[in-house]
């Protein structure tokens, strides 16, 4: 593993020691969050590039930085891989010799998205397992009591989105169909063209919004704030729970990603886009850093036995149940 | 899981954000390690009782923390485990119907362990797997720059450990001879004596040396320190290494821990004590919170082409080669 120091990141001490050593700027408070994937529930080695794996890993974490409006101070990775993902030997017959090793071509995808953010990876873990399995840890900073929480949401906020929706969810079921089909054909593993095929990159290189959520700690414009994990469904309903409201989302109003439908839109997971809320008197422009945002609900008043969010569209409203993301299970 | 937050641990906010938020004391760094478990290479479900698998990987933790010289601030816990160790529907047929769940037994064993060190958990991941894997990632505090690294030992220096040596070691060695025993009787899995055998303690629920971390640190005693995971030959291998140092140990001094061999005491790893080196004007006492110190050595010179370490026994010294701890692969 490499890793950075930096007096600018807050990284003190990298790889080396028993701990890494970070410091926080005065008046901050940082931001921890851990996200374990695992092969054959997160990703398939079989159908994800190694470097999909590590930039996908690294994502998942830096998005919950994003939704919380941290800057990013440094990554921390605990990696199981089996034996011929880590050493020449251990590797199946019939490689070609000159073939990088799978875990080298992770750490490329990893270290390229730590790079875009500025992220150094601080320290780890690495030990053979019989599956393959990467627990990524982010450290972030914010100044305190300016971090964006979950439950700040008040009846009559606007709710918003970054970015297009269920383009993930689109992607993943090209890269299924693009599977089958290598499978009938009798090629495995999977190889995706050196084109990439466009419609796979929100599911493959998912991009987290680090700079859109500090743009939103710095103007304390959001209510609430999380990040698109699970999906539209289950994610507004997690932020109206911890809020004590309900939210009515108007259909015709989503930004759906091209390719996706509707139904990946709404409960599609792993788009990586923040959602967040604001007063309606607050002033969100239609873009920050290049990425647009969208209206597209407001907030209401929760009422007993009714459903926490409602669908609104051209043939009325009707109950919007969460559907949990399942990934590959 | 549960959490606690308190304003004199530094954590802010725990469980159900996107993030978990810290606070460090004005002039403090904070210390972050992540530790990898994963069944069949750092425990068994076969042989480790759930408890003892869920101590282990918290104090595995606590113990970077110790060698650092930092007090705990919140842990985060990454857990993947196979559904039926999670819910009671997959449980295998022929399970007591009061039994109580595996993760729930793990947790038992972690929180016990974590409430003695006062430290939160404050966050972390539970997905499905097919194979038990738990990340553990601990963050702690300590003064800026007072933190105990690997680095500073002297040629003068005189060689430290706490408490014996060897016991984990032993332990397991008597854990494997009682798995044999019960596999040839046909019982599986193995069930421990109620009357936990005490040579079973130090490799079940090693104690990790927070108490001591921290005198050394606020007395700004050690000269370097870390703690023994893989076994005196090859952690002071690594102390020497990063120090640019060689180390002479007196075979007569070492702390062999009871029902121990010397090659134990050695070699053997996952003791979990700390390590360190002093002036040798400074007074050690025989004793900090409890637990013994015992001088086994010295910092000498590094020569080119000489092994690092050297073991003095009344026939004279000999070349002490670092061997490997390598858990159950």
């Amino acid at each position: 593993m490499r890793a950075g120091v930096g007096s600018r990141s807050g990284l003190r001490l990298g790889i080396g020691d028993d701990c890494a050593l970070l410091g926080a700027r005065p008046g901050e408070e940082l931001a921890v969050t851990t996200d374990l994937s695992i092969a054959g529930r997160h990703f398939r080695l079989d159908w994800h590039t190694p470097e999909a794996v590590g930039h996908r890993a690294l994502a998942r974490g830096l998005s919950d930085l994003a939704a919380m409006g941290a800057r990013p101070v440094a990554a921390f990775l605990s990696l199981g891989l089996p034996r011929e993902l880590i050493s020449a030997t251990g590797r199946r017959p019939g490689a070609r010799h000159n073939e990088r090793l799978w875990v080298d071509r992770f750490f490329d995808g990893l270290l390229a998205l730590a790079a875009v953010h500025k992220t150094p990876l601080a320290g780890g873990d690495l030990a053979e397992s019989p599956i393959a399995v990467a627990d990524i840890v982010l450290v972030g900073a914010v100044p305190r009591g300016r971090a964006l929480l979950r439950s700040g949401a008040r009846p009559g906020d606007s709710v918003y989105v970054t970015g297009s929706l269920g383009g993930a969810a689109a992607g993943l079921e090209r890269l299924s169909a693009l599977a089958g089909t290598a499978e009938s054909a009798g090629r495995k593993p999977l190889k995706i063209p050196a084109k990439l095929d466009l419609m796979l990159a929100p599911h493959l290189y998912p991009q987290p919004r680090i700079a859109q959520g500090l743009w939103l700690q710095r103007r304390a414009l959001a209510t609430a704030a999380l990040d698109l994990s699970d999906g539209l469904s289950t994610d507004l309903t997690h932020l109206c729970e911890e809020s004590g409201v309900a939210a009515e989302v108007d259909a015709a109003a989503l930004p759906v990603a091209t390719g996706a439908s509707i139904d990946q839109a709404l409960h599609g997971g792993e788009d990586y886009e923040l959602l967040f809320t604001a007063s309606p008197a607050a002033r969100v422009p239609s873009a920050v850093a290049g990425v647009p945002i969208t209206r597209i609900g407001r907030i209401v008043r929760r009422r007993r036995g009714r459903p926490a969010l409602t669908l609104i569209t051209t043939d009325g409203a009707q109950p919007l149940e969460p559907h949990g993301w399942e990934h590959f299970s």
